[in-house]
C-alpha cells in the first residue's frame, strides 16, 4: 500500500466555466481505518454534470462543496482494510467517496458490487445512477406509449443513450440530439434511435421537426438552454417534459432570454396540456430494484448498449470534467484512479 | 311563445380587451323544431374567462367562434318543445347553446337537471364546469396533504372559491388572493381560507409570503401574469401547480416579460422538483360522477359555499363579460336570460 494518497478539493468557486486552477490536485497520507472503520481504496471515480452544481454556492437540491474540501463523487472502489463486519479485503463497493484514491467509511452508504456480474464500473453508469435517470424519469414521468415520439438531448451521453434505447424498447419512436456528425451516427447506427440530429447544425429546428413528423409526445430534458426553446412548439397536446438536467445552464454566470418568456410558456402549458416535472434521481430510490433487474436484463439480451469514456489516472480528472460541460466526452466518462 | 329570439354574435375580433362592438345583439326568428330536434328557451347563460380565447383566432384547445356566429357558452334552458322521446316540455337541462335566448337542440350534450335538487343554476357554477375545475384540478393534480399549503388567485371566483375550501376540507392551509379588500374579507370569513391577500397591494409578495410561513406545496394557477412570478420563489420542493386558467393574459396583445425567464424557471423545477401541469376541465370528464356526489354532499353539509353574480338580460352580457375579464364580477357570473 502506497503511503501517499491523492485528492481533487475545490480551490476557488467558479464564475461561468471552471478553469483548471479552479480545481487543485493534493497528497495527504492514506489514513488509517480505526474502529468502525473501512479503508477504501478507488479503482473507478465518475464524473457528472451535477458536479458542476457542488462548485457553486447558489441554492439548490443539495450542499455545495467547501472550498479547500474534497470534490463529490461516486466511485467504485476496493475494501482495503476493515473493520467493519460485513466488509471484507477485496469486496468492491459503490462508495460516496469523493474524488480521491482513498477514503474511509463507516460502511453506510456502501453497496456491494458482484465482479462476476457486469464490469463494476457500470455501477456508475448504465446500472447506476444514470441509468436509474433515464429509466424513472422515461418511465415514471415521461410514460412513453407505443407509437408515440420521445426526443432526448446529449443522446450519446450517459442519461441520453439510455432513454432512447429504453424508449424503443417501449414501442416508441427514438430521436436523439447530439453534437456532430460522430455522435449522431454512434446513437443511430449502434443504439438504434430511429434518429439523430446535429445541435450544431444551423437548421436544427428544421431538422428536429422533419425527424417527428407526428410532433413530441415525451421530451427528455437533460440539456436546458435554447433547445427547449426549439422543441416547444413541437410538443403535442398531453406531452411530458421531465427535467433532469439543465447542462448548458450549469456554466452561465446569467441565464439567457429565450424567444419564450414564462407567460408563453404557460400558454403552451395551458392550450396543449404539458406536464413538466422535474425530478432528482435519489427520489426515485425504491425503484432501484426494478430498475436493476430490467436494466441488467437488457444488457444481458444486448437490447441496450452503453459506451464508457475513459480517462486514466486522477490527475486527469479536472480537464476531463471541464470537458463534460462542453460536450467533449463521447459516452460515460469515467476516471481510472488505480487498476 | 314569442316569436322573436334574440342572440349576441361576435361582431369582430377583439384586439386586446373586447369592446361592446365586438358583440352584437340580434333579432331572430323562434326556431321551430323539425323530427327529431328540441326547442330550447334558455333560463340562465354563463359567463366564463374561457369564452375570450373563443373569440381569438389564435391556436387553442378548442375551436374559435366564426365571425358571425353565436357566442359559445354553457346554459340552463327549458324544453318547450320536443320531437325527442327522452325529454318533454318542461324538463330542465344543461345545454351547449350559447349566448342566445332560444336554441334547437338535437338531445346529444344535453343533461337533465332536477329542480327539486340544489339550484338549478348550479349546474353552470359550483356542480358545473367551474366545480369540476376546481375539483379535479387541486385533488388530481395539486394533491394537497393535510398540513401542506395551497394558494389560489381569483380566490372569491366560481373556481378559486371552491379551491379553497376543498383544500380546507383536506386539511390543508388555504390561503386565497383576490382583488379588493371586500373580496378578501368574504374569502376569510364566509369561504373560511386561513387568509387571503389583496392583489393590488404594493407588497403584495411580501404579504403572500407572510400569509404562507411554511412555503406554498399547491399553487393553483388560473390567472397568470405577474402572480406567478411572485409564488415562484415560495414554492417548496415537490410542490405542484396545476394551469387550468390565464385570465390576466387574455386581453393581452403581446405578452409580458417578467423578471423569470423560461431558462430560470427550469431551474427552479429542477432543483426544486416541480410539477407543472396545463389542464382543461373535460380531461376529467370521468371524474364527473365523483365530483357531483362530494360536491352535493358538500354543499348540503355547508361546507362548501358559493356566490353568484347575476346579470338580469341576455343585453346586458357583453358588458358583464367585459367586466369579468377585468375582475369586476364577484362570486359566478351568470345571465339570468328568462325567468
Amino acid at each position: 500500500m502506497p503511503d501517499t494518497a491523492r485528492r481533487i478539493v475545490l480551490a476557488s468557486r467558479p464564475v461561468g466555466e471552471p478553469k483548471p486552477s479552479d480545481l487543485r490536485l493534493e497528497e495527504f497520507a492514506v489514513p488509517q481505518p480505526g474502529a468502525g472503520q473501512i479503508l477504501l481504496r478507488t479503482k473507478w471515480l465518475s464524473l457528472d454534470p451535477y458536479m458542476r452544481g457542488r462548485m457553486s454556492d447558489a441554492q439548490s437540491y443539495a450542499k455545495s462543496v467547501d472550498v479547500g474540501g474534497v470534490m463529490e463523487g461516486g466511485v467504485v472502489a476496493e475494501v482495503v482494510a476493515s473493520n467493519v463486519g460485513d466488509f471484507r479485503p477485496g469486496d468492491i463497493v459503490l462508495a460516496p467517496s469523493g474524488w480521491q484514491t482513498h477514503s474511509l467509511s463507516d460502511g453506510k452508504g456502501l453497496r456491494k458490487l458482484d465482479p462476476r456480474g457486469a464490469p463494476v464500473q457500470t455501477a456508475l453508469g448504465i446500472l447506476g445512477m444514470p441509468g436509474l435517470t433515464a429509466y424513472t424519469g422515461l418511465l415514471d414521468i415521461g410514460q412513453p406509449k407505443a407509437g408515440e415520439t420521445v426526443v432526448v438531448a446529449a443522446a450519446s451521453g450517459a442519461v441520453g443513450s439510455a432513454v432512447g434505447q429504453i424508449a424503443k424498447l417501449k414501442g416508441a419512436r427514438a430521436v436523439g440530439i447530439a453534437g456532430g456528425a460522430d455522435k449522431c451516427k454512434y446513437v443511430r447506427e449502434e443504439l438504434g434511435f430511429d434518429d439523430c440530429v446535429d445541435h450544431r447544425a444551423a437548421d436544427v429546428g428544421d431538422r428536429i421537426k422533419a425527424a417527428c413528423p407526428k410532433g413530441i409526445d415525451v421530451y427528455f430534458e437533460n440539456v436546458g438552454g435554447p433547445l427547449f426553446e426549439t422543441v416547444l412548439p413541437l410538443l403535442n397536446t398531453f406531452a411530458r417534459v421531465p427535467v433532469c438536467g439543465l447542462i448548458a445552464q450549469y456554466n452561465m454566470t446569467a441565464l439567457p432570454e429565450g424567444p419564450n418568456k414564462v407567460p408563453q410558456l404557460f400558454r403552451n402549458v395551458l392550450t396543449k396540456r404539458l406536464s413538466i416535472r422535474g425530478f432528482i434521481v435519489f427520489d426515485f430510490h425504491d425503484r432501484f430494484d426494478a430498475f436493476e433487474r430490467d436494466m441488467s436484463q437488457w444488457i444481458k439480451d444486448k437490447k441496450v448498449k452503453y459506451r464508457e469514456d475513459v480517462v486514466e489516472g486522477l490527475e486527469n480528472a479536472p480537464q476531463a470534467f471541464i470537458g463534460l460541460l462542453k460536450g467533449k466526452n463521447f459516452g460515460k466518462l469515467l476516471v481510472r484512479v488505480s487498476p
